[in-house]
């Protein structure tokens, strides 16, 4: 491809979540997006070295959102892994995507007002990173005039993701969304993989900054006050940009999917085949690794013997296990689960049972 | 009791174990004994506890006998249990026990010549202590010309353990041995039960340091001689008496089971109910826990859910557990292992593979 040709784009790593449901490795202090979940760097490094610029897309230096108390650790793990983000945006408070849309698109214009956006999650597996990039660079035409956001061709009846239904096909490689829809029952997203209508909705995005920004003002302008006031109202220290505590906590948290993407006309979705997953939970770690190698899924220093079906996780201490089914394993500094694979859902009541019972017993001391 | 009847009696504590099959709670660095495994304080506070001057025995201060390497550790957690021991020896290196023997009864002669010797490992459970001190007080007039050791009435048919066949009632309370055996296989030993006729070996013996030293002199000369001059050729530094590790070397390995017990005219047994156990696997702890309590036995920060036949255990960090039938969680600073109760002899092997891993891996670096 001809280097005059290649899309100039601002990658923006929201780096917001705090999940339970990878716990004991998924923590407050470090969420699973800074741990080597599917390979041996995190996951926010991964997601990084993935928007490197490359031959299908001239990427800009990135953009981080994270929460205040990840940001050193953020800019350490890019250090390491040679990327220099281009700022460190610190959230005084957690205010879901639509909030991190309308700054992402405020500090890309700054950065480079004729350069596309590309929102994307700190925690996805991309196993593919050429097709990825590949997808981005055909979405950038339809991109100037659309939020085009990524579906995944399903691979399995996930009920863990959203879907996307497609609607008519309005370029090469990019299609009208016909509907986004919830999480569905497991009959229900049989249904969707059979239709072959159907894509998993990936939460990645690519557009221009004044069209984002255009949208959400035009169906949360709440969201697209407060948020850039709290940008405006806010300074930058070096590489980290603070965002004014009292203007972000006065703006409205939701999701840039419910908030614009479900109500916008401006809406299209591209497909993309790439090896995506969102590891929401241990389970599909599993499924992730089961399907490329064996049976049983081990990481670190893991004896294993007699076993099958099984995730196996040793983090910073070796974990020794025998004769088990289907059984999670997983050992960090934080602690450890033993769990059917069936149950991995579950992780997330446990923890908070986990807490439920620090509580109780700290008062008494120790 | 008049307390002019009461036995004097030094305890010598016999801290040499370094077992791996209650890995990862007792690892090289801190053996089993240790540990709060069975209550809060750890096996050695406990026997130190045990054997305090009470009722039925006039206990003088106790002997420690441990590895060089955990001299420190032993000192520490005596002094923080109000327990003041009158010397820890310290090990150069491991020669089992008929050397131990040895050097207790010559350093218990020499902290009071009148007194009995009780020699004890660190790492028995005993539940009933006014029992054990009872039984102790009740042997001590065989004890005099005899070697006393004392035997467990079976509660099960358990292969772990030694057997004792009693032989005629030679005293109050004590016996002739018929015979020591090996460890059984599950058959011979639901027979011994049966019979009423065995006890499980304890290990634990009480004598004069003169018939001890005698007897370990005429079966084991080379033992009697080098244990002996290690004492002799080491010094004392405060607390702690150390072997010459020449000599100490030069000495041979046998236990005082084989070496004397099973050879000499002088052996006795003396019967005893007190609730002991010698914890040899994870799954006697879960033996011992069971009976009292529930199906699952649980220690430390446990969440544990829709689960039956369990040992969890935690140490230092949080454990999550659900839905497990029969299985041993047990999670330490030194590693986590998880396997059926039924296959807790398999521990060592399991430790064994992982320092194999461990020594491969080392090469590489990191």
């Amino acid at each position: 491809m001809d280097a005059k040709l290649k899309p100039r784009v601002v990658p923006v790593i929201m780096s917001g979540g705090a999940g339970t449901r990878l716990w004991p490795l998924s923590t407050e202090a470090a969420p699973k997006q800074f741990h080597a979940l599917a390979s041996k760097l995190s996951m926010i490094q991964e997601t990084a070295l993935r928007v490197l610029p490359n031959e299908s897309v001239s990427f800009l230096p990135p953009i981080v959102i994270c929460a205040e108390a990840h940001g050193e650790l953020a800019a350490t793990q890019l250090h390491a892994s040679g990327v220099e983000p281009w700022a460190v945006v610190l959230e005084p408070y957690a205010r879901n995507t639509a909030a991190v849309a309308a700054v992402a698109a405020r500090l890309s214009q700054e950065l480079n007002p004729q350069a596309l956006t590309l929102l994307l999650p700190a925690d996805h597996v991309i196993s593919d990173s050429a097709a990825f990039s590949g997808a981005v660079a055909a979405a950038s035409a339809a991109a100037v005039e659309r939020i085009v956001t990524f579906g995944v061709t399903p691979a399995s009846p996930e009920t863990g993701y959203g879907y996307i239904r497609l609607g008519p096909e309005m370029d090469d490689a990019v299609f009208e969304v016909s509907a986004f829809t919830e999480k569905p029952a497991r009959d229900t997203a049989a249904e969707y993989v059979a239709s072959g209508e159907y894509l998993w909705n990936s939460g990645i995005f690519l557009f221009t900054p004044a069209v984002m920004l255009r949208e959400i003002h035009a169906f949360r302008p709440d969201v697209h006050r407060h948020a850039l006031a709290a940008l405006d109202s806010g300074g930058r220290d070096g590489l980290f940009i603070r965002l004014d505590p009292q203007e972000f906590a006065a703006c409205p948290a939701d999701s840039i999917d419910f908030a614009v993407m479900e109500q916008t006309q401006a809406a299209a979705v591209s497909p993309f085949d790439g090896g995506w997953a969102d590891l929401g939970s241990w389970s599909e770690l599993w499924r992730l690794g089961a399907a490329s190698e064996a049976d049983n899924v081990v990481k670190g220093e893991v004896v294993l013997v007699d076993s099958s079906g099984c995730l196996v996780f040793a983090e910073d201490r070796p974990v020794a296990a025998m004769e088990l089914r289907d059984l999670i394993v997983v050992s960090s500094k934080a602690g450890v689960i033993v769990l059917p694979r069936h149950r991995a859902q579950d992780v997330k009541t446990m923890v908070e049972q986990l807490k439920a019972r620090s509580a109780l017993a700290s008062p008494e001391g120790c």
